[in-house]
């Protein structure tokens, strides 16, 4: 019950939130006035000035800050480019259909929705049964599509519009497709992530950098996923916009020179075996995580570390956002390391922002499917000796013994590391024959002495070749800016108490309008003196209002602070203006020619409220 | 053999820009290990930065300065929407098909090339028939399909790579096609312009706006285009950053509350009538060119002046600019007048900037498909009595006289002005029966006396309902840039005069780093001072890009100038340094903690550099 009870304050809240973001045009579902798409919102004039400060911001927060290098690719994408990436085969969810509407559903919300109502609302449920519905939900994400289609056909699961039969599970590619060019050969696609743009740019940017590493990239773009049937308002959509910073490091040296200046950090962290053993997140400072090898790196650290100041700095609530680590079998099979910043809102917690260690998958992928080598280079001060590991598969051999899984088990011998190959080779010599494990077969199979040599041979080496590492801080605006919005938002009761009233508590540097103006009364040297502060405000950069209507200034207030505008300025007379700040309603008096400059400062973040109101006589309403 | 020289010596400096901006990542051709794609470039990092430098002068040159209404919609649009815009419909190129290999051409593109080739090439060409040729290339945008189809054939025309018969031409359309969600029921496609984005929304902006016109909502992003086969390079690309404004307005009173600010400004302009009479471009101011009558309406002036200081503040030579009005037969037929700017490059003038006045057509076209009334209101102080035109067509005789042309015919009598509609009943009156053209069965036909009645009512109003008129100023940010690039490109000789360097004398505020930080010799103490600096830069929100290698200054020099940094720090001091400026090379001295306030200085354009100069110590190098 309590726990119905919180679900429904949780749904109250969003509502009241998501009435004020709608009716003040923060946001609009696109092309309203046809009756909408499912998954596609506009930014309408606040929401659009808050996206664009929180990109702002995030480009003075790491691209100027780090010295990266943005680059800007088109969202138009050949095939072959996605095909490398693995998009093209494996970015799809299962979907199951009405079999005789047609109508379309993704497989794991019916059964997810199922055992949710079953838990909820069914009184008779017996505890095996509860626990077995439980369990479903723990390793949904992790289920095939003949184990979703044989669950739900035995629970007898229907179409929930029309309670129709529906179809086996099936896999529908995310990706929107479309045709380039006239001829209708070039298949092509609009891209899922930004992040293949600026790997297949790897080797340009790479020598931009001097040859040098860790460099990182970023980008700024639209990115699309065709949703089965979007939920979740705003967090699950159809277009939306990422910013991804590739970071390009030395797979044997992932340390970085700024890590100290964030290793004191702490935040909420969750790390992998703590979300095992069912226990909590908790305060780790980020040092101390690297240290003990909770994350994997100090790179991946440090990105952390700077992800947590970009967030609490836009105004994200620190008590409502954790790391959690991904478990063992949600990280792609590449990846070393991977962090999700998880805001929790009223939709539960959501991954806002992903920082994934992905290894060397990417750069490896393409350097296989162009035939350009993406690699770096060590150039070593004088000639090195070195022992170099050779291994050489007996084609012949092997082709005998393993027939059409040849070329796999040849694969896998090649990638083995040293140490692995080393202890083969002891083995072989010992007992003539060795296990080993397949891991694109799944399975072992027994290497006889005559199917490989494994040597080390002396080699003089002038430099090092290798394919860098990637660390990838992915970050959703749209969600990030959702969340947001629900942390700002507070109501509080109007002077006279018969009313509540709506205020978003946005930080200067996020607020889509800086401040208002207001005259005190309708006259033309009041509206004159507005206009000047107008035209000063505009010359520094700073947007604002100006409201001439006669309405009474408790009303014109109550409008603002549902927009999030931090500072009012009425103007009641013609030398100096009475500034008022939103959440603690104090009122400050400064002169006209003064006003412009101190409304920059602090907005800009130069002072603080608090340093301005020592500055200025404070003002009585 | 003037233009022949003219050309090639254009040709050399287009390729000696290109080389740079490749060389030095400002752009990218996309997929570029993967071959590319035609139509589709990166920006890589210089280049991003000008565009992202470009994006933010235009927020603060309109959308802050005006108070305009930013929104941001997505870039896939359902098909209906794009059914009433025309696009689906009439957004075509005509195309023609190698008839063997498949090859797709642009038809007019081919013709083009045939009449310039014979006339540039061919001794033995008849008077007549050069006049014919230039007579083709002069009609050439106005030709059908079936003329094209005709030339081609009459010319001989082969498929260029192929020499292969050609398929007679038909419309390709230009938008990339795709479907939403998993049904493929439901077409979509990449918008062609962002403005459909605002038109859709014009309820609510208008709302928003407190129901005043006049307003304008802008938009900046990607639009899409599959042309048939891409040239001109960075000019004519698939995929491209618009930023669009409509600026809605009483049709009945387009005059504009700030004009005087720009009425003395004076600048190239091309109107309809120097054109068709040969004459060539001249500088008009613009507030005589308003009244005057050459431009239509005060709003379409104020913007084409907007335009003008924006271009020229970028770096846009204000003598390769010029505003060409179209021609009757240019412009779409609901525009009440057109003027594009053009910027003269390497291939001629280029259309990078369109202000139209587009009139009620977007509104109204929605407002039909929808069913949802895009329209303002003017409510009257007191009710007015007002003589209202009411034209009642009796469907039954019209029926019987054009049966399936009825509704176009009875579309047409309802949609005439007052003095048509009273010139009519004037003329049924008299004769009994009226000819009237009917524009979209494109011919006219006879209206008798029964078919209609025309009649003034008297009537109490309380306020006027119209749909705005719209003023629209589009701008290609790429085009732009590009053209940029040329403009701001020279070079000159090194100090030993035997090579010859690269500069893009880009201004502050759009060069894509600010400065450059040089220790001048490799020693650790300059180098800290360096990251001191390069610290107090960050600080205050200024790029720069650091260079600790032993290259001679000249060298560091040449590079940076190549990218277009305005201003060197050279690090030969602890406690002062060196700070020179790009294109007069000129260097003073200025304290290593004061540095980063005085390039911040310049680089906002609180000073120039001549402020500057006056201000600290020349240094002599």
């Amino acid at each position: 019950m309590a726990a119905a009870q919180e679900a429904s304050s949780r749904e109250a809240f969003r509502q009241a939130v998501g009435n004020t973001l709608e009716r003040r045009l923060f946001y609009i579902p696109s092309f309203k006035i046809y009756r909408g798409v499912a998954g596609l919102y506009d930014y309408g004039p606040p929401g659009c000035a808050v996206k664009s400060n929180v990109l702002a911001f995030w480009r003075q927060h790491f691209v100027l800050e780090e010295n990266m290098l943005e680059v800007d690719c088109p969202c138009v994408t050949p095939e072959i480019v996605l095909k490398a990436s693995g998009h093209v085969d494996k970015f799809t969810d299962l979907m199951v259909k009405d079999e005789k509407s047609g109508t379309c559903y993704r497989a794991d919300h019916l059964l997810k929705d199922f055992c949710k109502d079953k838990l909820e609302k069914d009184p008779n449920l017996s505890v095996e049964k509860a626990e077995e519905l439980r369990h479903v939900l723990a390793v949904l994400d992790d289920l095939s599509a003949e184990e979703l289609g044989a669950k739900i056909k035995e629970y007898g699961i229907m179409a929930p519009d029309t309670k129709n039969p529906l179809s086996n599970p099936y896999p529908f590619n995310l990706m929107f497709q479309t045709s380039i060019g006239p001829s209708g050969l070039s298949p092509g696609y609009m891209r899922p992530e930004t992040a293949q743009g600026i790997f297949v740019n790897f080797k340009d940017l790479y020598y931009y950098n001097g040859n040098k590493l860790p460099f990182a990239a970023a980008q700024i773009g639209q990115a699309f996923r065709n949703e089965i049937s979007p939920r979740q308002g705003l967090l699950r959509v159809r277009e939306f916009t990422l910013a991804e910073i590739e970071h390009f490091v030395d797979p044997e040296d992932k340390s970085h020179p700024k890590f100290s200046e964030v290793a004191l950090l702490e935040f909420l962290m969750f790390p992998r075996e703590d979300q095992v053993s069912g226990q909590q997140a908790r305060i780790i400072p980020i040092g101390e995580a690297v240290s003990q090898g909770i994350v994997n790196n100090e790179t991946l650290g440090y990105f952390i570390g700077r992800v947590y100041l970009f967030l609490t700095r836009l105004g994200i609530d620190k008590d409502r956002l954790r790391f959690r680590q991904h478990l063992a079998n949600e990280m792609a099979h590449y990846a070393a390391d991977c962090w999700d910043a998880e805001i929790e809102c009223s939709y539960g917690w959501i991954e806002c922002v992903g920082i994934a260690d992905r290894s060397a998958y990417d750069l490896r992928a393409h350097t296989d499917k162009s035939g350009v080598a993406l690699v770096a280079h060590e150039k070593f001060l004088e000639p090195k000796e070195v022992e170099k590991l050779v291994i050489a598969p007996v084609k012949k051999e092997l082709g005998l013994a393993f027939k059409g899984n040849q070329r796999m088990v040849v694969e896998a011998l090649e990638a083995m590391g040293e140490e692995e190959a080393m202890e083969m080779k002891a083995t072989l010599e010992e007992k003539g024959q060795a296990e080993f494990h397949v891991c694109t077969l799944d399975k072992v199979v027994t290497i006889m002495k005559n199917m490989l040599s494994i040597s080390k041979e002396k080699k003089k080496e002038h430099q090092r070749v290798f394919t860098p590492s990637v660390i990838e801080p992915s970050f959703g605006i749209g969600r990030i800016i959702y969340c947001l919005y629900e942390h700002s938002f507070y109501t509080r009761p109007s002077r006279d108490g018969d009313e509540q009233l709506n205020v978003f508590r946005f930080p200067p540097l996020i607020a889509p309008i800086k401040c208002t103006v207001f005259p005190l009364v309708q006259n033309e040297q009041y509206e004159e003196v507005a206009r000047h502060i107008a035209r000063s405000l505009t010359a520094v950069g700073i947007s604002y209002k100006i409201d001439v209507t006669g309405t009474s200034i408790g009303k014109r207030y109550a409008r603002t602070d549902e927009l999030g505008v931090p500072f009012a300025i009425t103007v009641d007379s013609t030398s100096s203006v009475t500034v008022r700040e939103r959440d603690s309603k104090q009122q400050i008096r400064v002169s006209v020619d003064e006003v412009a400059s101190v409304i920059k400062e602090v907005t800009d973040g130069v002072s603080t409220w608090a340093d301005v109101l020592w500055r200025y006589p404070t003002h009585q309403s």
